[in-house]
């Protein structure tokens, strides 16, 4: 039998990105905004499944609203162990139109490569978009991938009540993508998602794709500090209990020694904060902060989580304030699988672009996926290394080329036995 | 002429605190809000001027709502240059009765004193109630004393725009207390002010009196800090703008090195902070927060504001953001008159009491009258050191105290020529 070259339509891929991507654009604010389950995802739902049917794709949601558009393998053995290429398709609030979409839309490229050359893949190859990635109405974020590795109960994901007081399941309802497919019932054996950085290392670093072979761990937590309001004019400095002093030195210790100790792997981010009673002359009452610690080591994050937290008991004693802390999300860092990394290595080297491998410091659905499947991600630079944002950008021939790699990794693998 | 004896009305005084407190009170919050020139304020005047109207004072408001009862003297030559007590009643939000209340109404009672005698004191003694000097809905703060003193011309204060919109010398109009009287028409010789001390000093240290020789100095600033906004997982630490991280390292080295450098002096507060976008993984854009530095000496003072306008551009430089100041309030420290302090001193130690002398923390209405005569001001303890808070508190007996070394204080300077 004569082997058809596969070819992906860069073109129709780009196209589709704009189409998409004008699903929830505000002309005012620049960027679209399609959250989780809003009549705006709806519509960007609407139009990958009427993609996917184009493709004559077997389309399939599940429970918790993942989509996937299947294209069945050559014979019937090859359906039980499927290739998943995914991302998905929700934005932030205001957001870039490459997000999750581009890791979507590469997918079904790729297979749109597969029907045009008229070739059935030896094994079946699957298309996923998973509900709410970004978690922004509703928690955790990457909550379809989290379901379909059986990280979460799907009875519990439906309950989950968002930030508007709606409730998932009803949402999901309403929008008419709860479907009748069980999470996780289909087990890939790979799971590869190509993704824009959304980081800048890609491009100062100059390089054209980016080989991720870890994710890091993420620690997340909100402190809040108990102190005692007083007059900013009449209180003696030993005599204070400021709960904002004690929560900037908080944020200045994290910099300045817990990130200090290990520059070049440690993360921390203090993204929100807020006084009480927030008055000029009033020494704060109360501040409530969030700590985003991450490490792609266990060990180290753990090392940083225990540092702060040893600092917290210091910083209340010295200033006698009370100390509250919230454990909101902690995800053990992620090492994907290395014979897949590989793959990607080979493919971005055989077409011989410039690479590098990477730490992910974003959260990705192939951080769930990687508890049921072996899972690796393409990166592609992210201009700015700016994301959540309209100002979003990766050039277009930078997208093909990622597409590319992944249309040669997903042929590499299904070419294997 | 047999000398009589003024005796103070001290249940009378304590039963117009609770009188005047209970205008404005909130019994769901604990504490009353009379927020200058609002309907509850105007409803605070109107107590006010009819107990002056009682006293048989001669009630003057002059063109910034400063309002004065005046005892007129015996003969035409002692209403020249009169003695002058006072303070405020205008409160914060959801205050305590005593801040300001308690200096107006012990002005009430040593003049009721004269009254219940039936003595005409050598030099007029005038009682003044100053407009908006908490400055929560119109800036700046002490605003009646200031204009009053010629620090603040009365077109400027009329032409005030607050916090709700709304024109300061508009809302004079409505309330009916836009007086005809010129501020500073009338220049007394003395100003004399009482006040609880609205910190923990006078309670720490176990004294029962409070002779103020000076009031600090105010910088007020707002910083505003510009980085760039970008992903908590993906961006390297060198390669962060991180305005959070900013405005922490600078409220830590606040404390840690200007406060440090004179620990028993120079007093820095942030009250207020805010954060953008104020997200738990972005790095923040934006960090605004507020700089309230004081000190009793103008010398150590300045030096302070240089320390930290160095560290600001140090950061700036350091962290590749960019620094915006705004200068709010800048008022130099004021020190009281001696000879005045000294009598207070005397009044105290006659009566047998426990005294120290200190710096005044808080701006009052003393410290704008200190340019246009000779003034001093007498605290008692608050307990806890709170204050603009329902729980301020002084207990009964030393509000008593400390009005009867108003009284004596008062008589005394009348005795001298």
């Amino acid at each position: 039998m004569a082997v058809k070259e596969l070819l992906l339509d860069a073109q129709l891929l780009l196209a589709q990105l704009g189409e998409l991507g004008a699903i929830g654009y505000d002309p005012a604010q620049g960027g679209r905004t399609r959250i989780a389950l809003t009549n705006e995802e709806k519509a960007g739902r609407d139009q990958l499944v009427h993609w996917m049917r184009e493709l004559n794709l077997d389309v399939r949601v599940d429970r918790v609203g993942n989509i996937f558009g299947i294209l069945h393998a050559a014979t019937v053995d090859g359906e039980a162990q499927p290739l998943m290429m995914g991302s998905h398709i929700d934005t932030v609030r205001n957001a870039g139109a490459l997000d999750g979409c581009y890791g979507v839309l590469a997918g079904l490229a790729v297979v749109r490569a597969y029907r045009q050359a008229d070739v059935l893949p030896r094994r079946a190859i699957v298309v996923g978009a998973f509900t709410n990635e970004e978690g922004v109405r509703y928690q955790p974020d990457m909550m379809g991938s989290l379901v379909y590795a059986a990280g979460l109960p799907v009875p519990v994901a439906l309950d989950t009540v968002g930030i508007d007081g709606t409730r998932l399941g009803d949402e999901l309802d309403r929008i008419g993508y709860a479907g009748d497919m069980e999470p996780g019932s289909t087990v890939p054996r790979e799971y590869i998602e190509l993704h824009i950085e959304q980081g800048p290392v890609l491009e100062a670093e100059g390089k054209q794709i980016g080989i991720v072979e870890n994710l890091q761990g993420i620690s997340w937590q909100k402190i809040t500090v108990h102190g005692v309001a007083n007059h900013a004019g009449t209180t003696p400095t030993r005599m204070r209990h400021d709960a904002g002093y004690a929560a900037a030195a908080c944020i200045a210790f994290l910099r300045e020694q817990v990130v200090g100790a290990a520059p070049d792997t440690t993360l921390a981010t203090t993204g929100a904060l807020s006084l009480e009673p927030d008055v000029i002359n009033v020494i704060p009452r109360k501040a409530t902060f969030t700590v985003d610690l991450r490490d792609p080591d266990e060990q180290r994050l753990q090392a940083a989580e225990r540092r702060f937290a040893d600092f917290l008991v210091a910083i209340a004693e010295r200033e006698g304030v009370k100390v509250e802390t919230e454990r909101l999300v902690r995800f053990e860092p992620v090492t994907f699988d290395s014979g897949l990394v590989e793959r990607i290595e080979s493919a971005a080297k055989c077409r011989g672009l410039s690479r590098m491998r990477m730490t992910s410091g974003a959260g990705h659905d192939a951080q769930m996926m990687a508890r049921i499947a072996s899972s690796a991600m393409i990166f592609v630079p992210s201009r700015g290394g700016i994301s959540h944002n309209p100002r979003e950008h990766t050039d277009d021939d930078q997208l093909i080329l990622g597409a590319q790699v992944l249309l040669d990794v997903v042929q590499d693998c299904l070419a294997a036995q």
